[in-house]
């Protein structure tokens, strides 16, 4: 592809600043900008980068004030990260998309696969299971038996989905495994991330509904459900039995008890530890336990002060007992 | 499958109220429960879905006493969640087992299978890798040269047994790699969930003693030793030499020092980061780092406040600092 | 192999206390020493291992004091575990190495593979990938299209090179993907353990430099960069677009926030969670968020008296509004 700033700047309704006919040929982050590439700034912690840059043409947004003059040429629209985005949307829907079952794939007989589906290479697809169309398989992906995925949905390489979730019931000498009975069910437009494990249900379904997104290396546990559209960062952990509902976001490393329900819109900071259900929707938690994050952050301030509020307790003990007994004497 | 109430009641010594003749065919969760489903009341938190449940027949804890009356028959047990289980492996007994070393499974020539064992496909076992009668190896799963692997022991997919441990010693440009020619031995009856990886010891064994059960994702450093009917939940990381008595149970992305020794019976919560030996047998831990569960939900408890207490104590100091000017004036 | 005492002692330049002639052919931990093998003891919490080891020879530090006579014959060095590690070595290099690629791998046609490079079975190689001479890439690692591994770089089982970055912009009715059309560039001499994953970058490269060495679960966020001879311990995960610098060193389970900078030789302890910029070289952090070692655990130690003394502030006020009361009378 070539296209000019003018071309870019009339496609996505932006207004240029500098060179029209500037011409770009690849992206690239404002860092590592190079005459030929469109970049973009939008987080403003980047802003000094922008002075330097070898980009051709950079995305910025209206209301930014640059002290210097730039080499780029510039493309003013209302939301700079928006508007690549889009581009990268556009150009990527030029290249050749991976189709097709690879030989090197594990179909079982009694498998269902869908239209337009590619299934990489040492990907297993177990007895019975349900693969919808245009949905994309990475190479060493796991589906176990009877599990069930929509349509459009992207699980990339080494996820394991519909493991046996974790049940043991102890006895005299050790454990005795309870039998793992229910599905796995994923629908439409899920994004699963690598090596993400999602168990198989005790009975029933184990549910990620549509449009949710994992990252890479997160636990759902057996019977747990998520709900739509909800975004998940990576090494999220949930025990088992529990209910996220629509739209959350959950940042990395956080985990949450086994059995609780979590309302829609919930979002819960990275390496938070949930333990109860949610109040409501929309609730905000950060820390572990997690509580509301300005509860959370006004404590930790005084975090640091606390050995010098211990020895300030001990000193004012003293003062006064000393005061009382001159009051007393 | 199908059975009456009173088949079941019989069968597991419960007591039937309702229809004898109701018929089961299938397990449900109760909230998912519909005609011809058999499931079961154990958590109080699931209480009020009984009232509801489309299930044919409820399991159910002969204390517990309902408000309302139920359309489900019921039948009473000691233990409801016991029964389900066992009716439930008396169920999955029925159903046909994995079996054979799947003939797109890699098996180097000088490993040992034993009898009745299931490897699926693309699993890797490298050289002179022993495997016991009844193991059950899910697809992808890899174990390195050497290692030792019980009888009737579970691997899910994606778990990599014997991935060498992380041991560099550094140099002046960087580092040397600390050979790790050690293996790893995993004993009988042992489960480990997907994507869990278990190092190899740098000398001599990693060891995994008989009916441990390790959840999805776990990380099990070198030379490390996890104690007989130990359980651990998803996403604990143990760094390297630890050792783990039996009994023991972790709750997830719960995370282990090196070099230490945590004693029989030890219950560590969720999310704990352990620093030090434990005292003995039966202790109980939470927190990072982690302490007595006692102490640390009671200092939880007032971290909150800790911004009052913060402003509290500069009140106290001046008007103290007031008290004593007047008393000495 | 077969060495006397007095031939290792002679090799690493040590001096022999007992049996010049104990012969070793093997190496044990101390604990597990036996008759013809070669121990060590640098970690002075296993020194009462010593009086009842088996080992035939134990290398030990100059300076360490023994309290009682020993039967194993001692090789007294500077620092006995570099001296392991440098037997270790020198007899792991004797040993046969894994090379060739396996023909149970997956070489894309476009892919270029160097000399004496290993490849396991079951190990994905995408289009145009580039991987250096002399590197091991054990089963099930899956590398997609277009990243590069340089020389002598070790990849350990299931570990993801190359997955989507984890992009989404929010719309009306879900999330559009944000195209991730950069690579993963991983240097020389970098080690990757297993089931890691290391996501491909929105636009130009995720850097893994020279030297790094990475733990098992380890997740690297699309835009990352790690700098050269950084170590990080099993289950760490770096958010997106996140700079760690040289000679770092991150202990098992800690997180970093998206877009911050980390300075070289920054010390970063197990569990904690590092949210912004590092001030300079060398830092130590510690906790969630993460702070200054000294201040974390002066404040740690404090914590578990927290309930006192929210007791004793109580108990200040009201015996200061008496004394108060009183002086006023």
């Amino acid at each position: 592809m070539e296209f000019t700033a003018k071309q870019i700047a009339d496609f996505i309704g932006g207004r240029v600043e500098g060179d029209e006919n500037a011409k770009v040929r690849t992206f690239a982050k404002i860092e590592e900008g190079k005459e030929g590439a469109i970049t973009f700034l939008s987080n403003p912690k980047y802003t000094h980068f922008i002075y330097d840059t070898k980009a051709s043409v950079v995305l910025i947004n209206d209301d930014v004030e640059l002290e210097k003059p730039v080499s780029a040429t510039l493309i003013r629209v209302p939301n700079a990260y928006e508007c690549v985005a889009k581009l990268m949307q556009m150009y990527a829907a030029t290249l050749p998309k991976k189709t097709g079952v690879d030989p090197l794939a594990f179909i079982s007989k009694t498998a269902e696969i869908g239209k337009d589906v590619y299934i990489g290479p040492f990907t297993y697809v177990g007895d019975g299971v349900k693969i919808g169309d245009g949905s994309m398989i990475y190479p060493h992906v796991t589906i176990y038996d009877g599990c069930q995925i929509g349509k459009n949905v992207t699980i990339h390489a080494g996820a394991v989905i519909g493991a046996d979730g974790f049940g043991f019931a102890p006895n005299q000498e050790g454990y005795d495994k309870i039998p793992q009975m229910g599905i796995v069910v994923i629908e439409d437009n899920v994004e699963i991330g690598a090596n993400t494990c999602v168990d198989r249900s005790t009975m029933g379904q184990t549910i990620i509904h549509k449009g949710v997104k994992l990252d890479n290396l997160i636990q759902v546990a057996h019977n747990c459900e998520i709900g739509e559209n909800t975004v998940m960062s990576a090494q999220v952990g949930m025990a088992g039995s529990t209910k996220i509902g629509a739209w959350c976001m959950v940042g990395g490393q956080a985990g949450f008890s086994g059995h609780i329900t979590i309302a829609d819109k919930t979002f819960v900071g990275a390496q938070s530890g949930v333990i109860s259900n949610t109040k409501g929707n929309g609730e905000q938690l950060i820390g572990a336990p997690a509580i509301d994050p300005k509860v959370f952050f006004k404590a930790q301030a005084v975090m640091k002060r606390l050995p010098d509020m211990y020895r300030e307790l001990g000193a004012l003990r003293k003062e006064l007992e000393e005061l009382k007994k001159e009051h007393n004497a």
